[in-house]
């Protein structure tokens, strides 16, 4: 039995989804959004931080998954949101990795032709066929269902797309060091 | 007497310096820089962030700072590389936030203000300064004379900017409040 957690990070909203596959069997486990939008000052980023590091430890303490899956978010074309994405996108995986979680990176590319079969896939499109696979009575909301699709996106293809990922790191390494073992 | 944190965070270095204020003396008590790379894969963001993250967490658990001073960064001309900087600071920050200290944030410009007099210091002369300010024995390393500076800046001017800071806050969100209480 796998359990994978799914995180589709952001400052405001943060949507985690919970599914485990038990054999070939794929089962709803949990999902809901962490939203830092009340009870604190809107300028008050560290406190922000703070909730989402918080709210996804407390997530992976209660559902106890043994992979992670956040999607790899591009650079905005407001250069100030990039820094807020990844500012918040740092503290929820900060708070995977120190949870001990391996944690799996996909491209909502990735995530769209895992879930609904083609990348061009629309949000209600996600939404329904993350409903379907997962036999649940009604639509999850967009972020959960986001989350849910990374989640499902591991269980799917977690093995192949890893393992391309790793050799592309080691033929990375490998060529930094001929060149000279510059890190960059 | 309170003792404050600098940290100047940066994916591959992130820079400390602590120093505190006894009466009317600047005093240093410790500086150094946070490195993740070496022992680690480059593609292994979330072990790097955690890195990261522990790192200032076991420099606040050693020196028991009260209060922490961070630099606000500004967006890069490589979004990628605002992305992997946010990430970065979003793990450092979210560090103190757990440890329960405060964090301040001061632009370079009101550092190099703080520390040199005016806000187009080199960064030799920001060593220079902070060597002075601090009576060390010899210069700074540049990341740990940055994270210094940010530490002496908010010792400094700590209560005034503070004070400004908190009051934008507030107008920004009675201002939010009048226009139907909208969060963004």
């Amino acid at each position: 039995m796998t359990r994978v957690i799914g995180i589709d990070p952001g400052l405001q909203c943060t949507g985690f989804g919970v599914v485990q596959k038990d054999g070939s069997q794929l089962q709803y486990v949990a999902s809901g959004t962490i939203r830092t939008t009340s009870g604190i000052a809107l300028g008050d980023l560290p406190g922000r931080l703070k909730m989402i590091f918080e709210g996804v430890q407390e997530v992976v303490r209660r559902y106890e998954p043994d992979q992670a899956s956040c999607e790899i978010v591009f650079v905005n074309v407001n250069p100030q949101s990039t820094l807020l994405l990844g500012q918040a996108r740092g503290a929820a995986i900060t708070a995977l990795a120190t949870c001990g979680l391996p944690v799996n990176e996909y491209t909502a590319l990735q995530m769209k032709k895992s879930v609904v079969g083609h990348g061009h896939a629309r949000k209600d499109q996600i939404q329904e066929m993350v409903k379907r696979l997962l036999n649940l009575p009604g639509l999850p909301s967009k972020d959960a269902a986001d989350a849910l699709g990374l989640a499902i996106t591991h269980v799917h293809a977690g093995g192949s797309f890893a393992a391309m990922a790793q050799a592309t790191t080691l033929n990375r390494r490998t060529h930094a060091q001929f060149k000279g073992g510059r890190t960059y």
